[in-house]
């Protein structure tokens, strides 16, 4: 019989960005969210699901909400996010955070692709290009369906410094980036508007750079004054808005971590670039003329990106 | 006591452009609505509140919404919409149109001014430069709380046509409109983008031009295809986002149609400028450094302005 | 290649409730609209989904809309709305209306099946019972998928106006109606609470009955304000919340028109009752045990359905 | 000059609950936010709020987030939330407990009081009906100005459950509770209905017991799950939600915590009970009939928080 089913997003790893992620999901309706962790970790990630469930009645949203170790409860997901991974500890060096997080993205995606054959999948573990690869080479799936995340939350911290610089609405800002996330951002302030005017036009250069910097330094200024731990609402909404233009066939315009296959000189590599995403996942790559600036700044960060993925 | 008190907006005008405006102030839950229209057509403006008032269940918007012909009902509003106005008929000269609506805009200013002597104003009645001008004159107001809407529309409508051509989420386009209405419009496609790509690096010269021609155009296009009638919907989103920019505070970057006083060589006439709106009104206005082109076109747009001023 | 697509909901007739139903679907961005009418009114049918289209950028929503009288353009659609249809006028008989309108809503539901074989089908056309019948009879589907509208328009105008008497939010107002639309309608007061306490604890029976009866001439005070033309504003939001619990499978306890095989005593008539919608249609139809004041209301109010149902 | 100002919510607390209490409010633009919490935590308060205030440009909410520990910032707030104090700590008595924040309560309050004098203040600590005594006795505010939260949680968790038994939409349950929170709530399943229908007839009478027990240890579930710290998300839903209707003076129909002087028989006592929250804070109380079982379980729980009480 004919029936309509609700989307379901699969949302892999339960701390504080996973729960987040589910959350905003749920807010949005966008469909049904399986959150999944570990054994070990269950029922903590239970109890977050069953909290968001019963957030529902209140915010006026319809989701089924299930906290669960067992994949088989994230059958048939039409998009998982993989927010799973370690941080960088004490006295871990960096190739052993990679190492370690790159066999989480093994065995995760694993299960993905065993229970989502069709699914589409946006990875948000750092560090996500790399992690990003490791999940495609993994999962096997066309390029359109293995997407990381880093440009939309980039772009999130840079508008926000801007409007908050010129007290204006952050709706008006539109901050525009390539290449990795963090300090190997390649900010592209020619692309960056207010209100459609240029942000050269309102901010003076030096204090621009100043912004540019507490961008790349963004997810560091968090950590700092957190203490313990790292950024997750902002995350978690950069996650959320990719998961929207997918299961809504959107076809935002977002920066996103994209395998290259010859596009701005690069093969074989996940860099963040302009793309279209909806209902096919990564559904274009924009291809832009860069200044000489900015193509030395995207082949420090492709260069950064490689060093990482042979630590793979 | 201490009381919070919902905001109130007033629209004078209860055809279509004014009851949609109703409707999607409530729905915004922006505060109470009141929608003034003259005795004659007293009925029909109760019916229409009514009618918005009985979807308020439904939609899930707890908003008063009330008909009335009485000004009294509207006192101490924050925010006064005009959309009252007629229409050209055949066979009425242009400057009767004009005379007939500027002396509507007077009385209706009237009344307004008596009861809410501290609310904004936003003109939408056509032709709208001079109209905002008539209504500026007759309140008494500083120029920061008489406000009148073209260019939300037009780049609205210009955003419409950019992402249908490319087929990309309309979030992520960014056009950018000076000047006068419609014929009169100066595209400022410099300023266009789209996902903050140049737009004219993404559409080829030439049918940017049949894109700015049919935005042009846009108002009469409605026009010719309702046989009866003009547009209304797109119209009563574009004063809503106004409006909820100043209930809101919001210091929204958004062109809006401000008084001069110098800016871009002009003094003493309404013409549309990038400004923001806030809390404050019309908190400020952008100069932009203009093309010889751009300088022209403007010119022109603001002659076209005078012509109708001297009609008043 | 997987891919995710939009829903896609086709709302038949142009008219204010069909093209008011367009927008709340497209803001709400349940999935693409199309807009159809009659060739002759293929023109204003394009004018009003062009105008609402134009609304997106500014309201921030998604969706194509697209006017036509093409009915190829319908083709694969999750959900068909039917609004079309005529008002009675001034020398026309009850039974010409009748038949007049069922033989368009058998022309309608001929094309809608044609292009949309798995689709779910409203009703909103008056008489809304024998309408939904006629539907049912051409379109040869379950009965799960061809469901009419009235209860969640009168249970609106209930709320609403018990809302206004207790100057509560609506949004804690349950009513409760069975029964035909209208005149025919069984308010359910038992069942009608605000925020959980029983309306009948807070408004003395004798105002109770009154606004009951402003319940049941609800559409005609609206009539009869309006001049011209009936309700249009809470008639689609009404709909739109059963295309919602259908395309987001929310599994909504509402009043719905439905297809009786014995429930409450009937067979083979559309009669308004208490159903679960969701992405199965009607899931679920609610059998309560009535008062026999409730019963004999229930039996005049199917006895009206059945001869207006004769004059098929 | 006339203008605007946004509404002002401060959160006492930058824990789970009082930083979810934030991001909400943000989400729904219902003022700029201050999270304020000890000098000690006070750079986590900081990121907590940068962190939330990154997610606006991609949420699309406008709203200015602040982390502080100086009240200075606090000034002027329409409304305080104080979700402030510690949880219980192994070895610690129940005494000491309610000393403990009794006494963060009156420090706390002191602050919001010289700050914002004309605020309305919300309680979540816990024990919730004694904190907000003690709130109340040191602000020396009117008791429409003073409310604690918990019927509204009690009842979305109740409503959760029995969405989740019928399989229907958590939009359509509407739970009733009064009285204390968690244990000592007093269910009044006469007055809970789903879509309308009394729950007694839709749940048999022994499953609905084992819902209204989970219900009664909803909060111990979640910690139960959590292994380490409590429920946050819906708790913090729960309060928005009394924010929002205070804020936009909606009047909503909600449980909250009252001060009562003779209503139901107790007088200088804060209880669950069914109230009317608008602009003007708690507008009104509700008395409604109870049965001898429902008022004995009422006096029972009016009895647990004057024990409590007495402890102060």
């Amino acid at each position: 019989m004919a029936s309509i089913k609700r989307r379901k997003i699969t949302v892999v790893g339960s701390g504080f960005t996973g729960a987040t992620t589910a959350l905003m999901t749920a807010q949005k309706e966008l469909g049904d969210v399986v959150l999944v962790d570990i054994p070990n970790n269950e029922d903590p990630t239970k109890g977050k699901a069953l909290d968001i469930l019963e957030a529902g009645p209140v915010q006026g949203f319809d989701a089924r909400i299930t906290g669960t170790s067992n994949y088989a409860d994230t059958a048939d997901s039409d998009v998982v996010v993989i927010t799973a991974g370690i941080p960088r500890k004490p006295g871990m060096s960096r190739d052993d955070l990679i190492s370690t997080n790159a066999g989480i993205m093994r065995s995760v995606t694993k299960e993905i692709v065993k229970y989502s054959p069709e699914c589409f999948i946006i990875v948000l573990t750092n560090p996500v290009d790399a992690m990003t690869y490791a999940v495609f080479q993994e999962a096997g799936f066309p390029k359109s369906r293995v997407i990381g995340q880093s440009g939309v939350l980039d772009t999130a911290r840079f508008n926000t410094f801007v409007a908050e610089e010129l007290n204006v609405s952050v709706e008006d800002v539109q901050g525009f980036v390539l290449g990795g996330h963090g300090d190997d951002m390649v900010p592209m302030l020619r692309y960056s508007s207010v209100g459609g005017i240029p942000v050269s036009k309102l901010i003076p250069e030096k204090r621009l750079q100043e912004i540019v910097e507490r961008t790349r330094k963004g997810g560091g200024e968090i950590v700092g004054l957190l203490g313990n731990g790292s950024a997750y609402y902002a995350p978690a909404a950069s996650i959320v808005q990719m998961v929207e233009a997918i299961v809504k066939d959107k076809k935002r315009i977002l920066p996103a971590i994209a395998y290259l296959e010859g596009e701005y000189g690069y093969s074989d590599i996940y860099l963040g670039v302009p793309t279209i995403i909806g209902g096919a996942g990564l559904e274009k790559i924009f291809e832009l003329e860069l200044t000489d600036e900015e193509k030395a700044d995207l082949d420090k960060s492709a260069d950064s990106v490689k060093t990482v993925m042979k630590a793979l």
